[in-house]
Parts: structure tokens; C-alpha cells; sequence
């Protein structure tokens, strides 16, 4: 491992090179080789006209694809989980309360970067697998009042989507802002912010998206906004004689603070941080290729690979877990069959295949195997590549598996629907 | 600017295409193009051993540039401001007393960090353009007891390096945590984190390293983690039996929480954010090339290139601004000269000659214009190219500079050095 450098000093470690991957998990996925590409461009200034022109051309990009006007859509240099709490801790005031129904992982860490704010939580929750039927979030808003309603829109820990075309009219019945996390579905299933009357969602990039993990694509409305600039103070340094602090208690965090990014992203400029050229460069390229593939299209092919994939382990034998009716198109659990251990299961098809599925957590840990279908890594090659590598695992490991049907039954589907 | 995709629907944007930059600001600089290849490279899961191999090769040598054997040195998910706030807000607890000697606008956001997460903060302030004087600092600490110190070492708003090489000695004697940004400095000048006793130590991507902005590298000693330890939470998703809550106040962000971020980066590999793939694909590139090129031929590439800049800038007859016995080798700050403007100067410079240049902040707005001279930007070429464009500029400006000894001087550095 040790290579002689220029200056004869040994260099330690050799330069990047991964093996190959097909990556089924649900997040990171595949990046799209034209995101890759456009990161390789060089750099510019983060002042520069042409980098911020290319800011606000991703702004409007970005607009389109969350489905909204907000003026507020833009990225925060963070990964999707820093974006969320971004967006929460600049929404949410110490001693908010906040009704937060959770149906698996990802809805607890909604209320841990809350309580870590000072909200006041108030947690519904519900068996994994499963989602919220909206009359039982509506009784809840009868009883107890609350700032916020935040909900997962896409739970990756148990694959389960909660419909939310109804929530929004809800929240607004009952004066609450709803906060949506769809880090797991934007780009890949239908997220109406706008329609749906959603307050703020959030996304990440590393899932539908389809570029590299390390930022995060954030939405709010006026409603959101005015509580921001309520709470506003302006850096030191950079501070002018215009700005008043607002009444509201500040932002606890400098560097996710709401009201900091705003004005970087305005046409104010005003520093901030120093934007991450290169990811701003990935964010630009997938939105481009999103628009283009265009929104119907894109969410056609996630549930066509869906439906082959679906079909596939079904013709195997295998059973997908939770309720199918709130199944997210773009992940698939499958109970582990008895006798099957999912670890052994998930390093053969890594190590032998090059491919990579999920584990998962808390109760479902060991009991499911989580198979990601999302942005570039959702196409046919990849679904029918796992299906016929799966087969040859489960059978390798014991688990009687009828040959051939995995493949046939998806490739029906093709064939069936692609007419 | 319409562009029509495959579905028939009408691309509103096109590809990224950025002019040629040559960047000479302190900061964004520009990437090493082998840095911007090795991002390139497909995505790889997050705990894919391959990828979990390649964290663990970007903290060994981490701690080669930082000169230090501390275990937790690693990468944080945001630009350097971000890693500043999280070291600073794992380390100080509130109502913890903090003495910071600020000696440009970057103290100051030290400051507001701190203020915000409840720390009492001490200010001790010098002219923009000069130094604290060690003395300056223990006599602060004579005076009243402190848990930390908290510096910056290369303040690039007004181009002074304050040395440290004394002050952890006077903070260890008086019992306080010396923490260090060294964002403009790290792999440009010698950062001694081990050496000179610095408690904890943080840096950004976007200058000397050369790599994109959107990381942060950290680094911090026994005492800081002894204080981590007692303010560990572990995350309720994930929590064992085993996780015993702390007995210090916990840390308020969940995202930039290095408790969370030490078990990620751990052997325990405890879920947390999405590691930004490519990014760290570019950190791990970007400090192959500073061990290849070794840390003092790069410190001396950085010196001579300073060298023949100062020369050349002193041969228009312009003057530099500061205690020159303190300046920063990687960043000359210029007095504007009379009658001209500094946003016509830098505008021609980047319109015309596709070179940037910075403007200054605070008091200085207006009076002085900031030359970088870092990482991969720090060439011999674009020393002479600069004072080349930058005295037609001067001319074009109606500033009576001599034509061609500013090129000339440079070269004759380089002529007399390079034997």
C-alpha cells in the first residue's frame, strides 16, 4: 500500500477507485454519471455572477420539482437530516408544541432534534408497517392545540408512505403548520408541496434525486417565512443599522440558521458560509435531468420497476412486508424467510454481486431486508440483475426458492406494460 | 435558454460551462483537478467496507497535515463554518466563560457562535492589521479564569497569522482549552496542533487544502472528548442499555453533535447523517496530494510564491496593508491607492482577465483588496499572470504604475530562490 511520491516520501494510500456497484438500497443510490460530470467542472467563486446565476437557476428548478411558488426554495450545504433540522429549529420556537405522528425511525428523529430546540412533542404513534389514517391526526389537533403537525412522508425504516393530500387541509382547519420530510420520495413519487398545502418540506440528495450525498433541498411558504424573519438577528461583522433584531427568541444554531441562509440566497448576498460549489454543481445537474425526464415520466418508471420488482420477489416466494396499500414505490421490504439470516444474505450479494440491499432498524432489525428503487439506480437492468443475483442467494443459503420465476415474472411485467 | 429534452417538454436551463478562473481570493480556490476526478468515481454505500476503509485512510491522514496523533480527527459534513460550530458548541458548555482575542471579523464570528449556545464570552480586540502579543493574552487570563480560549490563526479578513506557538503553554498553565480555526492556514503554513499544545483544531476544504468547499476537517485532544463523553446522548432509534446519558448539559444540535459524529466515525459505525460520498472522495484526493507533495516543500511552494507576490505588488509601487512581520503567507492584503476604486479594479480583473480577486469586510470595506495565494492556486504562473493583469488594470484606472517592473521583480524572486 505504500507508493513512492515525487519528493521520494512514501505515499500511504492509493487513489480512489471503487469496485463496481449496483446500489439497491434505499439511499445512497447511483448518482447519475452526468451529475458526476458536472462536478468535475472547475471551480468559482462563490460571488461570481455566474455561480450565483446558477444558484438561482437551481432555484427555480427546484421550485418546479417540490411543485410549489414558494419563494423560499433553496439548498443548505448539510445532509438531508441537517436540512431537516434547518428547517424545524427555524420554524419552531423553545416551548413550541408539536404533534409529531410517527410510523417507524425516522419519524423519532423528527421529535429528537425537537426536543433538542425546547418543543413540547407530543408523539402518536403507530405500528411499523402501518400509516396514520387522517382522522386520527384530525382528533388529535381536537384535543390539544399545537404550532406544528411534522410527519415523515416516506418512511425508509418500514417502506411505508403516508398519504398526505388530505393533511394539509387539516393542518389549516386547526391553525397548525404541517412540516413534511420527503428526503425519501422528492423526485421519485409525487410531492405536491403547493396542492397539498404542506408548510415546509425537505429533501435530501442522495435517494430520488439521484446525486451524492452532502446537501439538502428545503421549502417553506410565507407563513414559515414571517416566523424566520421574526426571529432574525443579522451577524456582527456584517450587521447594518437596518437590522432589527426580531421579536421573536433567535435562532439557536449560526450555522443552520434560517434566517442567515435566506439572506445568502436573496439578492442581498449577504455572507454566510461559503457555498459548496462543487455539490451546488451535482443539485443543478439532477434537477436538470429530472426536468427533463420530466416529473410524469420519471414517476411512471419508479412504479413500473416497482410493479417488475414487486412481481419478481412474489414469483420467488418471498412476502412483502407491511401494509401493500401505503407501500412507498421506491422501497420494497421483504420478510426474511425462516432459516435465512438477512446479514449473510445482504454480504453475498454485496461481496459475490457487487450489489448492495438494506438492513433495517429497531424492531425490524433482522426481521426485513430493505430494497431501494430509486432516481438513476430504478431501471429494469438493475431489477432484473437483483432478482435472478437474489435467487441464487436465497439458494445458496438453504431457502428452497423456485428457479427462474423471479426473472419471468418481472420481465411479464415489462412486457405487459411497457406496450 | 430553452432547450427542447427527449419527452418533448422544453429544458429551461443549460449545462454547467464555467469560464476560465483563475482564482486568487483567499478562498474558494481552485480545486486540483485531481481532486475534481476522484469525485467523479461512482458512489459506494456509506457502510460498504470499502467506503467505511477509505474514512478511516482520510483520518490517518488528516492527522499527518494536523501534526497530531489525537484519535478523533475527522471530516464534518459542512462547509468550515459549520465544523467550527460544532467543535466549539461540543467543547463549551453554557455559561462556560470563553476569552477570544479578535483581531479581525472571524474572531467575531467565533463570538456569535458561542453566544448562541449560552457561553459567556470575553473579547479582547486589537486593530484590524496587527497581532496579539502573547503577553496580551496570559495577562487576560491572570486576570479571570477561563475554560477556553478560542482563536483564529490566519484572520483573512485582514490578513494576519497570529502565532501560537507560545499560547498553549499560557492556556495550559492557566487551565483553559486552547481551540483553533485554522481554516485559511491548514496546508499552506505550518499548523502544529500537537506541538504547540492546541486543544482542538478546525478546518475548512475550500483553501489550502484545495479541495471544494462543503467539508470540514476537525481534530480534537483527551480533554475535549472527556468533555464529549459526558455530554453524549445517543439518539433514541438507536439507543442501547449500554448508553448512559452524561453528566454535562447535552449538546444542542442533533446534526453538528460531535458526540453523534465520534460514533459514526467510530468502529461502532453508529448510524447518524448520510456521509456525503463525494466529497469525501475529494478530501481523501486532496490530502494525498498535500502528503505526496509533502507539507514543507508545500509550505515553501506557498512562501516563494508570497515572496515574488510582495515584490511584484511593492514594485507598481503599491503598498501592503498590516504588520508585515505578521502577515499570512497565503493571503496579501493591498491598500487601495488613491482616487481608485476597488470594485471597478476587481470587476476588470475578473471580466477582462477571468482572474478573481476579494474585497475586505467591516473597516476595511473600501480600503484594501485581498490576494489569495493557496492550495492548488498558488502557482508560479498565476503570481505572474496576476501582477501582469493587475498593473494593465491600474493603468486602464488612471494609476500611475511603472510598466513592467512588477512581472520583472517576481521573476527575479523566483530566479534567486529557484537556484
Amino acid at each position: 500500500m505504500f507508493l513512492r511520491g515525487k519528493e521520494g516520501k512514501f505515499m500511504q494510500f492509493r487513489e480512489i477507485n471503487p469496485s463496481p456497484r449496483t446500489l439497491m438500497t434505499p439511499g445512497p443510490v447511483e448518482a447519475d454519471p452526468r451529475v458526476l460530470r458536472a462536478m468535475s467542472s472547475h471551480i468559482l467563486g462563490q460571488f461570481d455572477p455566474e455561480f450565483t446565476a446558477l444558484m438561482n437557476e437551481t432555484m427555480e428548478m427546484e421550485r418546479q420539482v417540490f411543485q410549489t411558488n414558494n419563494r423560499q426554495t433553496y439548498v443548505v450545504d448539510t445532509t438531508s437530516r441537517g436540512g431537516l433540522e434547518t428547517v424545524l429549529t427555524g420554524a419552531v420556537c423553545p416551548g413550541d408544541k408539536v404533534l409529531i405522528p410517527a410510523f417507524g425511525r425516522f419519524g423519532y428523529l423528527l421529535a429528537e432534534i425537537l426536543e433538542r430546540c425546547g418543543a413540547k412533542i407530543t408523539l402518536l404513534e403507530r405500528e411499523w408497517g402501518t400509516v396514520f389514517d387522517p382522522q386520527e391526526i384530525e382528533d388529535a389537533l381536537k384535543k390539544d392545540s399545537y404550532k406544528v403537525v411534522a410527519c415523515i412522508h416516506g418512511e425508509t425504516s418500514t417502506s411505508m408512505m403516508q398519504p398526505l393530500d388530505e393533511l394539509g387541509e387539516i393542518c389549516e382547519k386547526y391553525e397548525a403548520l404541517l412540516i413534511v420530510d420527503s428526503v425519501a420520495t422528492l423526485g421519485g413519487a409525487e410531492v405536491k408541496v403547493d396542492e397539498w398545502k404542506l408548510s415546509a418540506c425537505i429533501a435530501g440528495t442522495q435517494k430520488c434525486i439521484s446525486a451524492p450525498s452532502g446537501s439538502a433541498l428545503i421549502t417553506y411558504n410565507q407563513q414559515v417565512e414571517d416566523i424566520v424573519k421574526a426571529r432574525k438577528r443579522v451577524e456582527k461583522g456584517i450587521r447594518t443599522a437596518d437590522d432589527i433584531a426580531g421579536k421573536l427568541p433567535g435562532i439557536p444554531s449560526n450555522y443552520l440558521d434560517l434566517g442567515q441562509l435566506e439572506d445568502y440566497w436573496s439578492s442581498r448576498r449577504l455572507n454566510h458560509h461559503t457555498e459548496a460549489t462543487s455539490m451546488q454543481y451535482a443539485v443543478h445537474e439532477a434537477l436538470r435531468c429530472i426536468l427533463e425526464e420530466s416529473l410524469e415520466v420519471r414517476f411512471a418508471r419508479h412504479n413500473l420497476n416497482d410493479k417488475a420488482l414487486v412481481a419478481g420477489l412474489r414469483a420467488m416466494g418471498l412476502t412483502i412486508f407491511g401494509d401493500l396499500a401505503h407501500k412507498m414505490p421506491v422501497v420494497t421490504a421483504i420478510n426474511i424467510p425462516e432459516g435465512a439470516d438477512g446479514k449473510v444474505i445482504r454480504g453475498m450479494l454485496l461481496n459475490e454481486f457487487g450489489i448492495e440491499i438494506a438492513t433495517s432498524f429497531g424492531p425490524l432489525d433482522g426481521k426485513i431486508l430493505r430494497i431501494g428503487n430509486m432516481g438513476y439506480s430504478s431501471q429494469k437492468r438493475n431489477i432484473l440483475i437483483l432478482l435472478g443475483a437474489l435467487e441464487a442467494v436465497m439458494l445458496a443459503n438453504g431457502v428452497k426458492v423456485p428457479s427462474g420465476e423471479a426473472v419471468a415474472a418481472a420481465l411479464a411485467v415489462y412486457e405487459k406494460e411497457e406496450k
